[in-house]
């Protein structure tokens, strides 16, 4: 159990109009949680503080070397005015996975999950309720020491924000258009791509403008071996839904173990859908779709749940999935997903993680 | 030309002593250049400042995303009190690619040098002049928008800092033993291999401590395609000399086009020196080793400047090089090298540039 100073702020902001469609990600709450990190002593000093600007050195290694990781989960509140949290453990774990390989000292499940619920509870007055809307948490571990060399840092803080948001995609539930990338690469096995590391997300940045001059919301990326199999999009994982089978690209070290991805795969085995984690290539998905197999395509996330894929350009091939609207199983993942974590569907997964 | 506002401290620092041998990037110099940047007004504010601590919200994007770049150089003290930079133009247009990789504003070539010559004039008691120590020399831009989402930000902060610095390993011009990785990747072709960009560094950590808990204090890479080619060191390009013939891995999209690589093909060229910049396999390495035709093996790098590899292990074939001393080429250019950084052999490359 940490044991968390806090300091509430004397000085509230004003909370977003609750009406308002909420931007992704533009404005946080009143606090944010700190913890320190140094060798021989461990993380200590765990304190809720008010949302405020870091001082760091310039020689901090986080600005240098890249030793920095991030979660993302959300908190939501039920109509009867209840606290829920979707699988916080799960991003417990995947924070110490990423952690590991990238040499950051591991913070305590519990610890990670109490920090959490302690600060979301302070500032619970931020969640939104309109409806796509959500409290998105952010937790992040960056490295401190100041000193320039390649070697893991020896200090590091791990940090939580908060902020309230609406839908990740201007799209909504409205079907986005994707462009599968063939000349740049996110992540090769052997590297850094299963990681919630900043590394994987400037790697992406130049195809994705390129995706959006040509009109793309998103890339979709292949593997960067072979060049053929499907990875995941920015975001999000991908699911495609042929000829009756759920078809998602299995966790080969290159790509993130989305939660979403995992709850998906649990709803569908639950409701009897079969479904298939295994290497994927562009040109099965090319041959499905042009056999008329080709019945659903989704990417899945904490940020955009689910997003219905309705357009996909590999090289000068457009394939358009069904006729642009969202598929019935998208629609049946979204309601039920979004039901579970606004606490209107009975969670028989026990999964939501109340905030008391 | 950049109008730089100057302010200097009032309460200047202690130098180091004299015949301080310097650890590598631990202290910094009383100063340091920022410039922001801004979408629609472009890099502004060129200032240089007391060195102190920088404040970013923690929304920051560096923290999240990684969009974050460096770049390495030196200045050196000549023994008639000139102030010397090595091919400083070359970083600058190193800079640029990672920027244009990265999706980051670039800055114009003059600027940057200009930048770097201001602050190194103000700071020039801080370059020491004991053998092997200089003044390694710190550029680097990151990304500061207080946004949660993968975009690039439209907001940015150039720095320079200055440290004065002994050699980067302890071995000094000692052969390093070099662990040849064949389970991690550090990038991939069309990835981020060739841009200096932190994500590239945070990749390379954990086998490196695998190599020095096996007693090893480098790590060479091998490509993440094949595992087969050799790419380059965690902070060195990598030379072979074998059979008279000196071959590095070429410029291929995954490897940093280094400075000190470049300028060591040039002194070869220049010497009569047949030099072959193409793929090289392991195999090959190992064959040539194992026929007694490995004459040479070195490492370069701003830091290193040239680096005698005496060991090197693959798998469990140990390598050892020219009786684990230093060899003949690797001697002459590291003498020349330095010679002509320190203006004491004729520059007839033109690359030194001095500060006025
Ligand atoms: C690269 C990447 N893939 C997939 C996902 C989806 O993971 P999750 O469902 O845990 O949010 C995310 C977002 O978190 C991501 O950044
Ligand atoms: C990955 C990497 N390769 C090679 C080099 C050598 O480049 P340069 O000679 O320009 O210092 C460096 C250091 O700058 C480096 O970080």
């Amino acid at each position: 159990m940490l044991d968390i100073k806090t300091t509430k702020t004397t000085t509230p902001k004003e909370l977003p109009d609750k009406d308002d469609p909420l931007k992704f990600g533009t404005i946080f709450t009143d606090h944010m949680f700190i913890m320190d990190y140094e060798e021989g002593k461990g993380w200590h000093d765990a304190r809720i503080i008010p949302y405020q600007p870091i001082s760091l050195e310039p020689s901090a290694m986080v600005f240098h070397y890249g030793q920095e990781m991030f979660e993302g989960l959300k908190a939501y509140k039920t109509e009867d005015g209840r606290i829920l949290l979707f699988r916080p453990h799960m991003n417990a774990k995947r924070t110490n996975n990423t952690c590991r390989r990238l040499c950051i000292p591991e913070i305590p499940e519990e610890d990670f999950v109490q920090a959490i619920k302690e600060l979301v509870k302070i500032d619970k007055a931020w969640i939104p309720t309109k409806e796509g809307t959500s409290l998105y948490i952010r937790p992040f571990i960056i490295a401190t020491d100041p000193f320039l060399g390649v070697r893991p840092s020896h200090t590091y803080k791990f940090m939580i924000i908060l902020s309230p948001v609406g839908p990740y995609y201007p799209e909504g539930l409205n079907p986005v258009k994707i462009w599968i990338e063939d000349e740049y690469v996110r992540a090769v096995k052997g590297g850094i791509g299963e990681a919630k590391a900043g590394g994987n997300y400037v790697a992406s940045l130049k195809a994705q403008i390129k995706a959006y001059e040509e009109g793309y919301s998103q890339v979709l990326w292949l593997d960067g071996v072979h060049r053929k199999y499907i990875e995941e999009v920015g975001a999000m994982n991908i699911f495609f839904k042929i000829n009756n089978v759920v078809v998602t690209p299995k966790l080969n070290g290159s790509i993130l173990p989305g939660v979403t991805r995992d709850s998906v795969i649990k709803m569908c085995n639950h409701w009897g859908i079969k479904v298939e984690e295994r290497l994927i290539s562009i040109d099965e998905v090319y041959n499905a779709h042009k056999d008329g197999l080709l019945e659903e395509v989704f990417g899945t996330g904490t940020a955009a749940v689910i997003s219905p894929v309705g357009h996909l350009r590999w090289e000068n091939h457009i394939m358009q999935v069904e006729d642009g609207g969202i598929g019935p199983l998208s629609q049946k993942l979204y309601n039920t997903l979004t039901g579970i974590q606004l606490g209107k569907i009975e969670d028989v997964y026990n999964w939501t993680v109340e905030v008391e």
